[in-house]
């Protein structure tokens, strides 16, 4: 073993009062207290490893109940492999019980995992979409668990697409580093902002260069036409809107609620129901025809995505950095894209989902896919003011985050300021909510 | 609000240190220390709900802990409507972002969901099956979220299923306190048991009146061979001997293994690959018929089911009591089943599951699918001396529980024995253990 060790795994419950304002609110979580259930990972040597679960706020503590409950497998060892690491948290005899591979388990693995990234790519003084951008095809096959995927992608077809993309390489980066990766933006779409918002932020997506916006809809039908047709109007005829529904419809209602949004072109639904319909959202996307179905930010793990593939589910396959295992899951991920030609639009948002998500895309762009090709990652104009290394868009793009490490790394004074239920931005209203509860309940029921 | 209120929800982290034997090992799970998340619902009145998580061991803490975080929606609340409180609980704008529906969380509802309908049927004076069994179509109806469910199965389908079965419940209900309800065992196939005693355990199951028994395969296709052979040799042609590969093969290796095993003539193929692969299981049972496909137990919710059941994966539905959302989730599968008219055989045994599914299957019977043809419950004999109210098997079927509740609870002094890591069961083993993680890991890693 080669490098430092690690020594300790610490977890700290981090929540931002999001729901004090209406940014965030959609048709299935009107009041997200965007959270992060972080983790970091000390070492021997002078660098940690910084990752997080993201979750909306209640259980944030059950999220980081179960990270902690990965120490074993991380303290005491190296980085040497960590595809190794990786399959033995996913494949513990135990552990597995609770998931396998779904849920606050496989989120927690997906934490750990993650910081294990941001820290190897801190020792080898790289940003990590460059360190994974520079691995052989073999090294990258190495660090995916292709249990369960060997009927739709095996190692060797794996190695053949990464192989296939490895002559232009050099030039991806290059080009990464000049010119960054294309973003859309959420920021006009929230459900809580009135029409004239919706309008001004619009026209400033616009002029900040972005080419495609998203409407968040599903609430209200007549609501969402109206705000289709303004969001049309100021963006004008074939620049893409995409419209998302957060889960809200079942497959009948999703096909009938999107075909009344048909006249505004809308460039691809997503979520339209549950993440877990295969066959469901392979329905809504022939019914649907030529609308895309996006779907991805949900979707538990890798079979899912499989499945979701095979079945002509998904048009644009929303990976998300921090609920599949990691890394290493979201490499598989990106390689059964890959295999079926469909283009991958990360998942991000929340809180710190924009700095990690990037990297993958720019990993995908240079050793994978190796094209940006009806691909764009989501952007989020909230909270990037907490993180070491905040993603930068220039021009509608993401530029390429040159800092060693995952860009994982929140500030420790937001970490403090905004730790549940003790730190000063919780305080006060922790301890009058616990009156307010007691006090409240009975009434709700009596109510019912 | 009519009845007592719950005033407070406790949870204990119960584990058996069954790994110390070979009991329960098999393909997947080498060592499982069956255990329980168990809550407790204290009330106003003089009696209490109990219900609890299974899992195998580590990681049983993150599942107390996610039970502990349902306490502010049942503190407070009475029993009048376990309709709502469910869907309160599922449908939580915050929590459910941590599965939606899967994992950690959902399990967690399920035993929250269960002690409450324990709570209930005592003081309602029945044991659960006879509970809900004398509900009226329409009551059963309002208890199931049909969200995501309404492309396989309307509130007005599973209405006409329900009064379909109406006219034969009083016959029913005599029928299963006289007789029972058939059981499948299976205690005789375990990896980790030799030849002799396999031998012997069949010839015992068959003298005990059983009329199917299940191995554990899936490890070494020889000893699987070997093990099939001999239980057929026991047991005789036409006596049915189910499979179970505990989820370790991928589509084609599961299709190549029990193409090997076809002449023993196994009569299931039970979680023959992950329990999320819907397409998958299709793939293998068109493959491997007339042999079935049998899954559920790691089944997450009953989106995964109703899948299943559309694309014909699964000809037996093995729902599990505390894994999907307890009995109101139960309830919706059942109608999926039966809407399909797939038999249920609920997957049992672990710590508890025996109690549980006796009440499911029974009420399946009495109102809903009306029948026991190709119906058995699983049974194996670990753990019931741990109950107050313990399953009794006569002449190879389960006997109707006839005492008030859900047969949930457990005994207080196995509760004080086996809690993790203070109980006399653990106190010396868990000392013992710490010392040596930290002297064994970094040689765990220098060996890599």
């Amino acid at each position: 073993m080669s490098g430092p060790v690690i020594t300790a795994l610490e977890t700290h419950d981090v929540r931002f009062p999001t729901s004090r304002e209406l940014d965030g609110s959609d048709a299935m979580n009107p009041d997200p207290d965007y959270s992060a259930a972080y983790v970091v990972l000390r070492t021997t040597g002078t660098v940690d490893g910084h990752g997080f679960a993201f979750t909306i706020g209640r259980g944030n503590e059950v999220q980081t109940t179960a990270i902690r409950a990965l120490a074993p497998y991380v303290v005491g060892r190296g980085l040497d492999d960590l595809g190794v690491l990786y399959k033995d948290m996913v494949n513990d005899s135990q552990l597995r019980w609770l998931g396998p591979e779904k849920g606050v388990m496989h989120m927690a693995i997906s934490a750990v995992v993650n910081a294990l990234w941001d820290l190897k790519a801190k020792l080898e003084g790289k940003p990590l979409w460059l360190l994974l951008g520079e691995m052989s095809p073999e090294e990258i096959v190495s660090l995916v668990d292709f249990r369960y995927l060997t009927d739709a992608l095996t190692p060797d077809e794996a190695l053949r697409i990464l192989q296939e993309a490895e002559p232009g390489r050099a030039a991806r980066i290059a080009a990464l580093k000049v010119d960054g990766y294309p973003a859309y933006t959420t920021s006009p779409g929230w459900l809580g902002y009135d029409d004239d918002k919706l309008r001004r932020l619009c026209k400033e997506a616009i002029e900040a260069g972005f080419t495609q916006i998203k409407l968040k809809v599903g609430a209200d039908l007549e609501d969402d036409r109206r705000r289709m047709r303004i969001a049309r109007e100021v963006c004008g005829p074939g620049f893409r809107i995409a419209v998302d529904a957060n889960q809200r419809w079942d497959v009948g209602s999703a096909i009938r609620w999107v075909n009344e949004l048909r006249e505004f072109d809308p460039y691809w639904v997503e979520e339209p129901t549950s993440p877990d319909d295969v066959l469901g959202h392979a329905t809504i996307a022939r019914a649907l025809a030529p609308v895309k179905v996006a779907t991805g930010e949900h979707v538990q793990n890798r079979m899912i995505f499989k499945q979701m593939l095979q079945a002509g589910s998904m048009s644009v396959v929303q990976l998300d950095a921090a609920r599949v295992g990691g890394v290493n899951e979201n490499i598989a991920i990106l390689l059964l894209a890959a295999k079926f030609g469909v283009p991958v639009c990360p998942h991000a948002g929340g809180v710190g989902l924009c700095e990690l998500v990037q990297h993958l895309a720019m990993f995908d762009y240079v050793a994978v896919s190796g094209t940006m090709r009806d691909r764009v990652i989501e952007y989020v104009d909230h909270l990037h003011e907490h993180f070491a290394d905040p993603v930068v868009i220039v021009n509608g793009r993401y530029q390429a985050p040159l800092a060693p490490g995952f860009s994982a790394a929140m500030l420790p004074e937001s970490i403090a300021d905004h730790l549940y239920p003790d730190g000063p931005v919780w305080r006060d209203e922790v301890a009058g909510a616990s009156v307010a509860t007691v006090t409240e309940l009975p009434g709700r029921e009596g109510a019912a």
